[in-house]
This record gives structure tokens, sequence and C-alpha cells, in this order.
């Protein structure tokens, strides 16, 4: 019996020559990351370990995103004990304020993640790296420990469901409305623990950083990892970023997947998760009139260059709406002066703007950017649960850089096809 | 009796042909200023008065950035609130996120205050203005609403003392060497409700934002303003920045002073204020060996674009030191946007130095780069108070952005001479 993608490169890593789903296998691990709130409890594990070394100072990576620059005095803590614990350790792949960005902006741009590589992360959108066609997860910090100290993971061979992807998208369509559209059609447990699986001709219209979006959000429709197969334009981003050597694994022909789905790219609208879960989607065409307080461009999902060309675009020359807060975060230090290279951040500055330096703040509802009781804000970012960027009351719609310029421009969740 | 600039401006605004130290007047208002930490207690005594409506919807600026981008929730709702009575009162000056920049950066920038003008501000830092040869003091937030409601507000006329300024500065020393090395002449309570009345020859020798610097610093010496004549350099500054009338006021030949202080600029060093009081200073000669984990450079005393050039000046082409995150915040958009223009931001970002959108933030330890215990900061703002910056057990030292663009590079507190 065939074997998946992510089947085969967990089987490689198992040193089996075969795998199942729901075995129970034991992987070696590529890279182990963390960042500022996952790591000081993985560093409390990690210190009830037989060993006082980590298995690979190259193979760990730290980034302190989530609440930095410093926050607060507990920020501030957190932040010292991971920078003073990836000191004694001598990691290599420890990223200051200055030198960082968003960690799932960051890894591969650094060139720490290659096709065919298995990486665990202590955040959920480790998942992203699937877009460079690795085997990549989010798990907790007592599994990041463990990762530290063993280079070791344990894991159930997941189960599959493929995405057939065909044509081309329109304009303004790019791989945030085909995941959010995805994940409204199959749910936020609808790849419960499986793998979500790219394929089919339509993947050639996918830029790499609209596949990372989608990798990005595998988890909202509660998937152990997305994956896309390697092509040219993978290739291609991996000779840029990275010396290393790299595997190329392919599905076999009679694979195994529980469903296959069908999507016609072309046939794709902008489309917006409405509050408070990411299944809950709308076309662009269905939104009805939401007037909105915020707007967020950036995060691990959506502040790679081609998310800022897109928003510089809409808002070049323009004016954003009295009344709108919009905040734009680059992803890391290097997407923020390519951006600067190119007229993007004098445009959206201009446009009347603020323009952060990389953090994962408002994402979250963690700083630089919370919402008051009964605000609305349209952001780029991956989860709109309920209180997820501020109080309890306030609501999150997401959508992609287009819908948000859009919106920032009207004041109300906007068409980019219009504006 | 003659009267100091200071007097003649107060007299004028009270309507009386002479004033004396000591005597209690009520002066009409050119401008009152808020924050969103000072404008929500502001708003709530405002509507205890007798009036509905402000004063005058133009002389009101209400400017949230101690907190902004929202930090957390609470500041969200008082951003909230003060945006609410801004909209219902129609306050003209209202600067929401991404048209915003640090008040006192940003007000002078917009030509809301010009030379002879009376203005308060619920900050403490509002004596900036003095630089344009203003009368500019900082109040309580119930001074703040009284005068929203009737623009005038009471002043025990000041005392002045005077500081006579000769020769010129050499390379690396600002208006911040200055003012620092006054304060550590005369004590933190040296100037305790006295103006601090800059004159002499040496005055052509500094530029109008070490003058925004000097001025905005007259309060760490406990003067109820600071205030320079107005020149050439201030013509030229309220010409570009401002269509308002202006009047010009000068010193009386037989103005009295308490005392007078001669300062030759020219055997001024680089001078920095240890921990905990600003008045606390030693020359760059005399600093001995401090490591440094943080560098900030910005804020309302030297983030403006002169201040960014001399950073940039000083890291170009090099790298910050492993270990120190440098955070560098620019006054206003504006600024921000020229920084871009002259690539300095460019130069900034790949020394290592995270570039922020204008916020206060890291100044007061309110949020984006506070410091853990046990660390130390060099920082361009300008107070170094027990927990200024963060943990009760940090410290802050307190510089010209030369000294800590050259403190960022050795990870030292540093010469800039000899960097």
């Amino acid at each position: 019996m065939g074997m998946t993608m992510t089947q085969k490169i967990l089987a490689s890593h198992a040193g089996l020559a075969e795998v199942k789903a729901g075995q129970l296998i034991m992987a070696d691990l590529d890279l182990v990351l963390g960042n500022d709130i996952t790591t000081p409890v993985a560093v409390n594990e990690f210190a009830k370990m037989k060993t006082t070394e980590v298995f690979d100072k190259k193979k760990i990576a730290i980034v302190p995103d989530h609440f930095a620059p410093n926050k607060d005095i507990k920020a501030a803590e957190q932040c010292k004990f991971i920078r003073e614990f990836a000191l004694d350790k001598k990691i290599e792949n420890y990223f200051e304020v200055g030198e960082m960005g968003i960690e799932h902006a960051l890894i591969p741009e650094k060139g720490l993640v290659v096709p065919g590589d298995v990486v665990i992360g202590a955040d959920s959108h480790t998942c992203t790296y699937g877009a460079l066609g690795a085997f990549s997860t989010g798990i907790g910090s007592t599994d990041m420990a463990a990762g530290m100290a063993t280079g070791k993971a344990w894991f159930k061979v997941p189960e599959a469901l493929r995405f057939e992807l065909t044509g081309k998208p329109t304009k303004w369509v790019s791989g945030k409305d085909v995941i959010l559209h995805i994940i409204g059609m199959i749910g936020v447990d609808g790849a419960l623990y499986k793998s979500m699986e790219f394929t089919g001709e339509g993947l050639k219209n996918l830029s790499m950083d609209s596949r990372f979006t989608m990798a990005n959000m595998a988890i909202e429709a509660g998937a152990k990892n997305g994956i896309f197969p390697v092509d040219e334009k993978t290739i291609e981003y991996v000779k840029e970023h990275s010396d290393r050597e790299y595997k190329v694994f392919s599905a076999d022909e009679d694979a195994v997947y529980e469903k296959v789905y069908e999507i016609d790219l072309g046939k794709v609208r902008p489309t917006v998760s409405f509050p408070h879960l990411p299944d809950n989607t709308r076309t662009i065409d269905e939104v009805g009139t939401v007037k909105v307080d915020q707007v967020v461009i950036g995060s691990c999902t959506n502040g790679r260059i081609e998310d800022i060309r897109v928003a510089a675009e809409i808002l070049r020359g323009k004016k954003v709406a009295k009344g709108v807060r919009v905040l734009v975060f680059p992803g890391t230090q290097k997407i923020y002066l390519q951006a600067i290279e190119e007229g993007l951040v004098q445009d959206i500055v201009k446009a009347g703007a603020a323009f952060s330096t990389p953090t994962c703040g408002p994402c979250l509802g963690g700083h630089m950017g919370i919402l008051a009781k009964g605000e609305k804000a349209v952001s780029t970012t991956n989860r709109n649960f309920v209180g997820r960027m501020g109080h309890v009351e306030s609501e999150v719609y997401l959508a992609s850089p287009a819908v948000a310029a859009a919106s920032a421009l009207t004041g109300y969740i906007s068409n980019p096809e219009n504006v």
C-alpha cells in the first residue's frame, strides 16, 4: 500500500521502509523550535531530564516574538530566561530583538528548514513549513524539552486528506482566500490529526508566500500538518535561503487518502472568516456591511513581502478612512528592509498606517493593537476566537491583505476589486 | 523693574502691562494638550463642569502615544474613551495611530505652537515647546479639564534662572549633553518652579532639535518652564511648520534673574546620568565600565531627525554588540518617513536594531522594551528613576543619541569619539 508525502517523510526519519496511518513511530528531528511563551516552560522541563546538554546546538531555534520587544516586566523576565538558556547551551539559532522576526517567517528565511525535514515547534503554527515540502507540526512545551534533549519525537502517523487544486486565482485572490475557503468547507475540525496534502496543476499558480499562508493555517482545520509537493518554486526558494542539503519526497501513486477535495482556484472568491471561528466564512460578496475600527496586516500568516506589496498597491496614493487604525507588521527585518527598498513602507505610512517592527503582538491580543469592548478588526492573522485580539466583546474578521487594505480605505470590510 | 521673556509672555496673556515673580495671574491659553493617560481623567473632570462645549475646537490637542498602539485592553479602553470625547466635542487636533507621533515631537511639527504662545499640557514634558519661544508647562488632568472648558489657567509667575551660553559644542556633543550637564550642576530641584531662560551667543550653535531636547528636560531640574529666545533658526522652523501668526517676546534689559550661570558649550563633554536621578551625572570620561543589555534611542527628548541621523552615522556599516537589544523610536511618522528617505532607517536596521513605530512605550516602562531584573539600559529618554523602564532592580543611564549608538556597538557605555 502506497504512502502519502507526509508518511514517506516520517518513515524515512523513523528508519522504516513503510509506515501506515495510525502507527506510532519515533522520528529523528531536524529542528526543534520555541518562542518566548513556550520555551520557558520547556527549559524548566529540560532541567528535569537526564542530560544537561541539548542534542544539537545547530538544530534548535528560539525566537522571542510574542511579547517582544518586551511588553512588560513578565515578558522581560521570560525573554531573559530563554536568552540565558540559549547562551548557556550555546544554541546557535537564538534570535534577539533587532535581528529577529516572527518565528514562522524567520525560520524559512534563515534556511533552517528544507524539503524532507521533520520539524517540531512549541507553537501551533509551526505547520507553516509544510510549504517547503517538510513535515512540520506544533507540539507542547514538554515535547519541545524532550526534543531538545533527544533530537527525537513520537508521532502517530496521520491519515491524509488530499486537496486537488486546479486553475488560477483571480487578481486579488491569494493563498489566504484559498485556505479560508477550505476551512470554511471542511470546518475547524475537518482535518483533525490528519495531514492536508495539497496537490494538482493549480499549485504552479500559487507563490511560495501563498503556500506558507496555506500551510500556516492547516492547524485551523485541526490538521497535524499541511504539506506541498516540492516544485521549481520550492527549489528556487530553498537555494536562495539555505546551503543545507535537502531530500524531495513525493507521494506514491497508490497513496491512500481518506478523502479528496477538488478546488478550482479560479472560482475561489476573496473570503472572510466572521467571528468567532475560522470556518465561519463568507465570500466578499456575502459580507454585507461591517464597520471596522482596526485593520491589521502582518503576522506569521500574512507578513511576507507579497502581502506587504499587495497592501501597498491598494493603499498607494490614498488615505485610510478617518477613525480606522491601520497597523502593518512585517514578518522579519529582512522583509522590512525589502519593503523599504521597494518603497512599500513609504506608501503605507503616507496612507496613514503605522508600520511596526516585527512582533506577534496584535495577533494574539499580546500588545501593539489591542481591541476595546465592542471594537471590530479585519485582520490578516490566523484566529478570530472570542477575545483573541483584546476584549471578550471585540470581534476579529480574518481576511487576505488585499481585503484588509481595501477595508482600511473605506472603514468597512471591502472588496479589493472595487476600491 | 524689567521682565524676563517668560514674564512678558504671561503678562501679555493676562492682559497686564507688568507681572512680577510670585504674582498670581489668569492667562489665556493658546493650546491645551493631553495624552492617553491624562486625558481620560480630564474628560471625567470636564463632565462635572458647567459647560458641555470646549472653549475652542482648534486649540485642544489629544495624542494617544503612551500606551498606543494599544498595549492591552485597559489601554484600548482609555484610547477609545478619549477618541469618542474628541469626536463628540469636534476637537480638530486628535491624532490617531498611524497619523500620530509622540506628542511633544508632533505638536511643534503640526505647527500648533508658535513663539509667544501660552500652552498647558497634561504631561510633564510639555515644557518642550519653550524651544520655540513660547511659555509651555505641564499641568494635571484637572487643570487640563478647566483649560478645555475655559481657555484659561491660573499661574504663579515664576522667578527666573538665566543660562548664558557661549562657545560651540564639539562634534558629538548635543543639546542632550548640555541639559544633562546643567541638571547635574543645579540638581533635580535646582530650578524648582522657576523658569530656565537660555541666552547668549552660544545659542546660534544649537539646532532647533537640540533646543527642543533642552527645553524638554527643564522639568528634570524642577523648572516651571524652559525658554529660548526667538532667532533666525526659530523663525525658519515656524515658517516651515505653521501658518499661524506669532509674536516675538524678548526679555527686558533690566529683567531680574535670581541667578546667572555661564556655560561654555565648547567645554561640555558627552554626559551620562547614572541611576537613579537625572542629576547624577558623569562625563563620558568618568563613566568607567558599565555593561548594558538594552539601548533605546528616541522619545520626546531625542526622537527627532537629527537624533536619528547621529545614531545612523555611528551605526552605519557596523553591527550592534551581540546580546544587546537596540530599539529606535522616531518621534513622528513624518520623522520616520524622512529617516527612510535619508536611508537612516536602513542603516540602523542593517546594524541589527529594531525600528519601531512612534510610541512613548519604553521611556516610561509602558511597553515595547521593558527591562528585567538586574538589566541595564542606556537611553536617550528623560528619566532614570527607580523602575522607570521596568523592574525595580533594573537601571537606566540617560545619554545622547551619540553615546547611546556608540554603546550599542560595544555593549558598554561608550564614548562616540572612540568608536
